[in-house]
């Protein structure tokens, strides 16, 4: 078996795999994905995918690690080092129906709901919560650092503002609240401006 | 068959049926419940449930009824009718333990991913969020027109303090957040001090 790939190692069929595996969440949902779904998105065979990844948990974890990366991806796009203007924009991408539909959005939060009974799943959820805050967190604190923001704590203002991000996506998913993205976006900017911001 | 109960109304029996369900999904979680785990629980047989309630889903729809109503209980405990005060007890109650443990918290994630495919289910998901929301709007209104809070959009900050409350509760589910229902509470207060006071 060959070793998953991170990042800019992955090859094309890595990469197609992840292509494949996100269409047949959207269509049959985390409870009823199967290999066989996957590799009937992918147009090859159960054995060329087992070949990157032994199991259907491995996989699994491989396609929350690549969602974490093309979100850095996106990360790394903004150019801006001003605090603020960072921090708006991290949110913004946090906040867009820009990662997928509803059916995404109900397979990601099945597949969080599971977490605690799968190890690999669970550890690579907790990867990309920590790194998430740690962007957060970092940009708090070089505001706080510029005079920007007056953040007592980034640490837990990082937190706040994952809570609300949570909130969002588990809101948006279970009810089919069609506004929680956009409602988050707004607490999120009043968290900033009102308890962030600096005098 | 007899019609399920509402509030003071349940029958003991029905109760003791809430109970049984409620030990049920903290031992076996949402996928593994069956009618017989919580027969079991309940120390009769299957068709001593099925008198009350047809289907595992008319059940559980029930069961979150109950919860609702447990939760009004134990709002109407809340004496004063000073609107800061309503609201930080009502945060109090929405952001503690007393629900239950973890894996009760982790059932009812189960439950909530499963909401977009149970009708019978999220419509109850969704009266028990409306309801929580409009108490929450209502004392952030009545807090607006007695001059504590100036909330220019009572329905919005009542949508924001839920955000919190739902990230919270998939944060500790999902990934062991064991910190989420303390920093929401502190988050939530921050945005009652620094979004909604009156200056």
């Amino acid at each position: 078996m060959a070793e998953p790939s991170d990042g800019d190692e992955r090859s094309e069929a890595e990469l197609k795999i992840m292509g494949a595996t996100y269409r047949a969440l959207c269509e049959h949902g985390y409870a009823n994905l199967t290999m066989q779904a996957i590799a009937e998105e992918y147009g090859k065979s159960t054995a060329a995918i087992h070949y990157y990844y032994d199991t259907k948990d491995d996989l699994l974890a491989a396609f929350l690690s690549y969602l974490l990366d093309k979100f850095i991806d996106r990360v790394h796009e903004v150019e801006t080092t001003a605090p603020k203007e960072r921090l708006d924009l991290l949110l913004d991408r946090l906040l867009t129906h820009r990662e997928g539909s509803r059916d995404f959005m109900i397979a990601m939060l099945e597949m969080r709901a599971q977490a605690p009974y799968n190890e690999a799943v669970r550890e690579q959820f907790q990867r990309n919560d920590e790194y998430t805050r740690y962007l957060l967190k970092t940009v708090i604190a070089d505001g706080t650092d510029s005079g920007v923001f007056s953040a007592e704590d980034p640490e837990h203002a990082s937190n706040s503002l994952m809570l609300i991000v949570d909130g969002a996506r588990t809101r948006y998913g279970s009810i089919g609240d069609e506004n929680a993205l956009e409602e988050a976006r707004r607490t999120a900017r009043e968290y900033v401006e009102s308890v962030l911001m600096a005098e």
